[in-house]
């Protein structure tokens, strides 16, 4: 079943910023869809199957930020 | 004769930013060495001779972002 998960990622100040984040999150196992709001810090995940939360703040800290919080 | 010719550049608020301006600045003709402070917008451009200031600033658009004076 689609997945849909919200992120919120502080640090992000640039467009630079949105597409480091995008790359790696992009880069996890089963994710399918990655989104990213600069003004809000939102970041949206899209997967065919659940996938776990860690993978997705592990990639978010590789990219060089913090996840503040999941919805 | 080497020459050192600062300019202040608005608008990085990141690295990312500033390894954008370092790369488009660093590929202006006769350009041999760039550093860029993110705090102060200082960029530093050196070269054997003198480059003109337009192509330094026409590099910094470029890369998305402005010069607000040169010293």
């Amino acid at each position: 079943m689609a997945t849909t998960t919200t992120y919120t990622v502080t640090g992000m100040t640039c467009g630079h910023c949105v597409s480091s984040v995008k790359e790696e999150v992009g880069e996890v196992a089963g994710v399918t869809g990655v989104e990213v709001d600069l003004a809000t810090g939102l970041l949206t995940v899209r997967s065919d199957d659940p996938v776990e939360s860690g993978h997705i703040v592990a990639a978010v800290k590789a990219a060089g930020y913090d996840v503040a919080g999941q919805s």
